[in-house]
């Protein structure tokens, strides 16, 4: 159970650096929960070269919890960063979506992490 | 003991997310810790449409621990965020403060989460 | 060993909020693991009065693991942030490197964070 607690992707290297219990499923960068409880989830998601404003949700079950933002022009990177703490059951299905605006460079640079809390 | 871990204001559609313990007040929007402990903070206070440089704060018992700055003039959503953990003494408050500058959308899109890490 | 899961420094008063376990040497800002596990890191690094682009590494043993950047001209004070879960290896070394630019007003308003989620 301990082993469940964990997963990460950085699509940078196209690798994700933790994936205990192997509750992320890699194809579809879905996180998949093995059980009921509070998970922290976090993520910076950078923009690349790219004029455009970016809108980036984390979803939960299709439904989006919160979102983040980056719109500079002038910027080569920039970050559209959040993190919450979400109560989340038993096979919910938590992953991030691009809103709005693309990723040129893809999602390099890019990180998504969560934890599970406690189990509840 | 378990469950007074965790807490979550997201101020976007006015809900608390997760509120294990029921130790975040609501109206004052001031978490008061259950225990002593160390706790993890972050926050994410969104600038919406707004030419003003915001500082945020995160105050322990009225003392400022760290800030963060979002002052981009040209930007339409700009985050002011960081993450702090904090030894914390039982009955202690913590709670975010606007140093300067006004959320003219308000708290729209902001996160302010915390959670024990482990007691002491 | 509950008393080994913890870290933080924030320089802006060249204090140390956090550091429970004593595995983090000030003098270096070097974390050294005291155990194996999967921990979870967090940095904001604050660019002030600053036109160059900066780009902070979090290093894992002289290797990068993730970068963080914060290149706006017109910001008084901006962030490099990013987050990640780490597999960390018994006395694996773990510190923030400015890989590029430079902090012409030091680490001031930056905080490094890091805690053990679970042991492995």
């Amino acid at each position: 159970i301990k082993t469940q607690r964990c997963l990460i992707v950085r699509p940078f290297w196209s690798q994700v650096l933790v994936n205990i219990g192997n509750h992320f499923d890699l194809k579809a960068s879905v996180f998949q929960a093995p059980r009921r409880g509070i998970y922290s989830f976090s993520f910076h998601v950078v923009k690349v070269y790219n004029r455009q404003t970016i809108q980036v949700n984390l979803m939960q079950n299709d439904y989006p919890v919160i979102s983040a933002f980056a719109g500079d022009q002038d910027v080569t990177r920039e970050a559209a960063s959040n993190g919450v703490l979400l109560m989340v059951e038993r096979e919910d299905r938590v992953y991030l979506k691009l809103e709005r605006g693309t990723l040129m460079g893809g999602w390099k640079y890019s990180t998504f992490s969560g934890f599970l809390v406690f189990p509840l």
